[in-house]
């Protein structure tokens, strides 16, 4: 199948591509500079850019389309302005995928579109949406028309809603690099209580789940998560943990924010039973790599974070 | 005030011109065809054009925006491909807004939006969304994004939920167009028992009223209804009692159409107590009125519809 996939170069969209790649599909990503992995084709678009998203659809000519790419900026995606730009690129994008006969659309949608049950997991069907920030309601009003119009014109529709995720390549303000850089550094990594209950998955399992998700005939909302529930606490204690400085972690040196969430869960039914996906990261070797990264990358770290 | 209209030709966009221009504003319209009203400045534009609602801004320069145009075929809207590809339009529109400093932004909804309750009216704030068609889908869709964009750059928002209209130039095979049009030939006017509760409004008022809310300072989601609920049946009789004809008029001679909601009614508390607005045209007047229209109309009939 030939695949296009938007956002590809990103955090969840390099590794969708690999897995894309290693089950034998052909890969087509749009990207705002020239890349050089030949064993994808580029094409250099900034899908803000009026009329972009139907010429892309158009040169790419694809059987399938993964849009992965959004408003990511660490801080500001919340309430970037670019959340209703890329809700009108989305469209854009369905709409020239019907006018080629583009016959299965994948997208990305996020745990933030949830109004999270304080006691269980959210389920694709019975949860409430919320709205919490632009972010996420602009995700899910623009998952809302797509599902609609996919219905309509009967292109297969997926929306995978991604929950808590980390890895190689992570904002270095998130979670597993601030508290593995403290470490790594040799400071006290201060933390919050982190009583609150998160479903974390590993970025790479994150890509290969969406992966499989565009390749499959699964319809609807699915859930990108691992299913198992983790206290926020519990990573930061594994990270000391797995570093042998366990000394370093400092739980409810920071103020817990208010309104924190006590549980963002996922029910994975669909992801499990319905794509027949299942992590093959455990989160104590996720961790363990995030920390070889973070060990390898701090020298290169101004680089990387500046653009 | 400076105000652009969008679908400011159309069947309820007219009547919100000449409001606006009666209450001393500036209007810009957009139009896909020259126009000749020397009362408005006209934007030749088709706004689903690639980089058309930002160009269309940039021109008009205007203080606030009256966005009404849509997919609006007779028949063909409810599920036509251009709903999505209007979800891009008004999302570029609003984010050109936000970057040339436009402070107020008003747009068109539907009562389809709602799940109608089978005993109540249509509240704005308590009635829940329904998915009856694509046309509604994505009219709700695209309110919610424009909303948490607007609160979030504080930009004023409002959004005008149309219940049934019937005015001049409405198409004639809707109801009040088709009655008036059997009896205007002396033909039985063939009904459905009618025994749905509908809120109808003239489209002269309706034109009025979204004008007025425009120039408003309320926010959020407004009813654009008459606040006096009909039965269909009795729109028809009273057709047939205006034009003499009563014995024309044949309820129950066709089926009524499976899943006929029993109402489609609205509570108008926001708009007469927040915007001030009063319908000043009533059923009776409206109907002898679109009966006059008739009558002169029908000469010219193939060409008005065969755009």
């Amino acid at each position: 199948m030939r695949v296009l996939v938007t956002g590809g170069t990103g955090f969840v969209g390099r590794h969708a591509v690999k897995s894309l790649l290693a089950s034998g599909h052909i890969v087509v990503c749009t990207s705002r500079a020239p890349q050089r992995d030949t064993n994808v084709e580029w094409i250099d678009s900034d899908l803000l850019k009026p009329g972009e998203a139907a010429r892309v659809v158009h040169v790419a000519n694809p059987d399938a389309i993964l849009h992965l790419a959004w408003a990511t900026e660490h801080g500001k995606f919340w309430t970037d302005a670019t959340n209703l730009a890329w809700v009108a690129a989305s469209c854009e994008l369905a709409s020239a995928a019907l006018k080629h006969g583009v016959r299965r659309f994948c997208a990305s949608g996020t745990c933030f579109e949830y109004d999270w049950p304080p006691q269980g997991d959210c389920d694709e069907a019975k949860t409430p949406a919320a709205n919490h920030h632009l972010y996420d309601t602009a995700k899910d009003s623009c998952r809302r028309a797509l599902a609609a119009f996919a219905s309509q014109y009967e292109i297969s529709f997926a929306w995978g809603r991604m929950f808590l995720l980390y890895g190689p390549h992570e904002h270095p303000a998130r979670l597993v690099p601030s508290v593995a850089r403290a470490i790594l550094a040799g400071r006290p990594a201060e933390c919050s209580s982190g009583a609150g209950l998160r479903d974390f998955m590993d970025t790479r399992d994150a890509g290969a789940a969406i992966a499989a998700l565009t390749i499959s005939n699964v319809q609807g909302t699915v859930n990108i998560a691992s299913g198992e529930p983790r206290k926020i606490a519990d990573v930061a204690r594994m990270i000391g943990d797995i570093s042998g400085r366990s000394e370093l972690i400092r739980l409810g040196a920071l103020a817990d924010r208010k309104n924190e969430p006590p549980r963002i869960t996922a029910v994975v039914n669909r992801l499990r039973d319905e794509v027949g996906f299942r992590s093959s990261i455990s989160l104590e070797t996720g961790l363990r790599d995030a920390l070889d990264f973070w060990t390898k990358a701090s020298d290169e770290l101004p680089d990387m974070w500046s653009a």
